[in-house]
């Protein structure tokens, strides 16, 4: 199975992408719904709970896991990866070629979590491929619970996606990276708000496309997964926000499973 | 020690007050900021939380439970109460006894969390007490995530509090319950929305005045308890939001202690 694991349901828009880009394989989701958000919290405890929920996926028997949240991607993938045999991914660097292949003028805005843009990684990953690049980073605490909270098209969250996105607007970007998986769910918002020349990038059609590459690659991975479409959601609280919010993102009926942590590891 | 606790850092509220109603006697306090919040959250996990910040106070040397946390209050008192040999206080029913004595009319507001409203736990005790009593509850669940982050008078929050306190404005009540320990920090928002003429109920004078009789009623244990004058602050993550809004809110220096949550246990 294709493990993936967020913070709560932000990942889910990169379960969708995976569904649409390989399609019948089975998929293991985690959202960590008793801890969320991730994006507040310090690195040391985001490495923990990362590695907490790797270690769950691979119990339930996922033989790769994707960090489908940028929070953990950012601060833990380094030494989770280190450790691990199962192969592991992340969201950020897809999200960086993806905007590096966009940007014309090498001036990129990152939006994310407090502990994403603390990490600092968007900015070292951009300037690593490209020294040029100019690259104007603000985080954005608030939108995970807004989105959690499925405030999706009020007015208040109009005014604060606009707030966080002033100091960008004169800074001549080109793109801005989504930096959060939670974000593209406002991304009619963002994209209003920062302007429709903007390229606004959502990463997960590009990890997505990063999956499906690497599995081309190593053909005994790919057939040992097993193929019958079926979406396996386990959760760590249950809550009528993450269901009615999932059936919306999956455009399916779901059934919640409900994993308690760290007592089943 | 007099042990108390709640999410985050809401619960400093009730420590500012039982500085001042009991000053000197020895507090150790604990906010959960690596799952907080809590009243986005189930009432099992939120009972599970509880019990486990609970028997960290107690094995801290803590000789009373004070759950400085409405969420917590509303949905895990009693099962926890009725298990511990410890004490424990809940900062609801001091709440419902300020509103009721304060109501000339007996049409009182509650805004509280999600988990807080859901359990109904104002309204019950209100009606109990007081069956003619009229009680309008409110949840405002992204109350919470705007004190953690600071947010204490930012246009964006106080049109969000307008727009929760919205449905209770042509209700006539007199009185409004802030049922959450991290809304006396925007009282002066509340205040202002609700209208001046509305008595707003912080609970902790309550709460800090419900413990003090307790202890005169029960002078052995007021004797055990240390008077040095110390404070510890022990949180399950250290961020620096917490920090600063620490130093305001209890307005000394303070030096937070981090424990692992539930490994230490």
């Amino acid at each position: 199975m294709i493990g993936i694991f967020d913070s709560g349901l932000g990942g889910l828009t990169v379960v969708r992408a995976i569904m649409d880009r390989l399609p019948g394989y089975d998929i293991v989701y985690f959202g960590d719904t008793a801890r969320m958000p991730y994006g507040s919290k310090s690195p040391r405890t985001v490495v923990d709970y990362a590695r907490q929920d790797s270690m769950l996926l691979i119990r339930k028997g996922a033989r790769l896991v994707l960090m489908a949240c940028n929070t953990a991607s950012s601060v833990a993938f380094e030494p989770i990866a280190r450790r691990l045999e199962t192969p592991v991914f992340e969201v950020v660097t897809p999200a960086v070629e993806t905007a590096l292949q966009c940007s014309r003028n090498q001036r990129i805005g990152v939006i994310g979590t407090r502990a994403t843009i603390g990490s600092a990684v968007y900015e070292r990953k951009i300037k690593n491929r490209q020294p040029d690049a100019a690259v104007y980073s603000v985080a954005c605490p608030l939108l995970v619970p807004l989105v959690e909270e499925g405030w999706l098209r009020k007015p208040e969250t109009k005014t604060i996606v606009k707030k966080y996105l002033t100091p960008l607007k004169n800074r001549q970007i080109d793109t801005l990276v989504l930096g959060c998986t939670h974000y593209p769910i406002l991304k009619h918002i963002v994209q209003h708000k920062i302007g429709k020349q903007i390229n606004v990038i959502d990463s997960s059609l590009a990890v997505a496309e990063k999956l499906a590459a690497y599995l081309t690659d190593q053909p005994s991975l790919l057939h040992a997964l097993p193929q019958t479409g079926r979406v396996r959601l386990l959760v760590s609280d249950i809550t009528p926000q993450f269901e009615s919010m999932a059936q919306m993102l999956l455009q399916q009926k779901v059934e919640l499973e409900q994993v308690r942590l760290p007592v089943d590891l």
